[in-house]
């Protein structure tokens, strides 16, 4: 049988806050597409051509493909973040592991979305989504361990 | 310290009632690509070309990725609904706050695909869009300013 | 009003057993996409062909779009079960409905990821793609009946 452990309220309280930020974070990717889109003339469907009475339909501009890129990225991780944050809570983590993965992760998120959107070179960008997946996979395989 | 508020009971079911909504909402997404691609031979890859005996695998199919631009924003902005939406639960908001929320979402989110798919002339997808953008920015707001 | 179901132990065990599996299926994308990119030179952005020093900037490259495509349908598929299976716990189902569903949909998607990366021919991977979209269904159809 399965015992599930309470959750700390003080490592909560930092899945919550720090889930914030990233749910922050992800929410401004839409507003800076749009933007690049409207500055650019660069859509994605004739209506909005139409709409702002200039630009063309292109999927190719390699500048909007670039903020697309890093916002699938986010998908790919911080959507993952959420789920796998939340069940390695419940596998009893010490304050400091729960709380320094919580802070590595959203940091590294940070960090690599500068990166991809301000084309930062290499491997800025591959350390910070290295962090990320590190991070991932060490509360992936913690669940794993204790509820198999 | 930060103390978790009670979710009230009318709130909850109404994220749970709302939230199934929106899944099913995306659900119905990946069917409507299927039939667009099999009535349009559009296919993403040889072996679905083999098993059709008909088409092409072709990524440009601009009625395709219509369908499939707006299955990418429900995963944009419904999935971080879906979190967001539970932690401001956290926060303690008034009914009429909360239920007003997830029904704005909700409303704006099944108009933004019926604008997409359909293709109606702006600002209707745009119009849509912002108010989820608005209801999203508003939780995230509050869960900020609750859990800092 | 809604009674909500006390959570069943061994069903909250198994969500998180099989959401932990699913997340770490996830999680294995990234290297996979990354490996095949570094080994054929197709990359996403100047920087990591500077990196690389080989390769090129391309985004139509059949065998990157396959894993990505794989990916693509694992977030439109696996997040929205992380949400609706929760949920559906809720709904007091039974053991036997719910450990099966969640079974039955963790060996859907693994087998639905072989499928695509290995290029298996059809029906294989939309028989699994299938499976999963009926449990979905099915946990969305119980969450709406129950909370409606």
């Amino acid at each position: 049988m399965v015992t599930l452990n309470i959750i700390d309220d003080e490592i909560f309280a930092a899945y919550v806050f720090y889930g914030g930020i990233l749910a922050a974070k992800m929410l401004l990717m839409a507003p800076l597409t749009g933007r690049l889109r409207t500055s650019k003339g660069v859509f994605s469907s004739p209506e909005d051509v139409k709409l702002f009475k200039k630009g063309a339909v292109k999927t190719d501009d390699p500048d909007v493909q670039r903020v697309m890129n890093a916002h699938r990225n986010d998908m790919e991780n911080i959507y993952l973040f959420f789920f796998v944050a939340a069940l390695y809570m419940l596998t009893g983590p010490s304050k400091f592991a729960a709380l320094n993965c919580f802070r590595a992760f959203t940091a590294a998120r940070i960090a690599h979305t500068v990166a991809y959107v301000c084309g930062i070179p290499q491997p800025a960008r591959g350390f910070s989504f290295g962090v990320g997946l590190v991070t991932l996979a060490f509360m992936i395989g913690n669940i794993l361990m204790t509820f198999v």
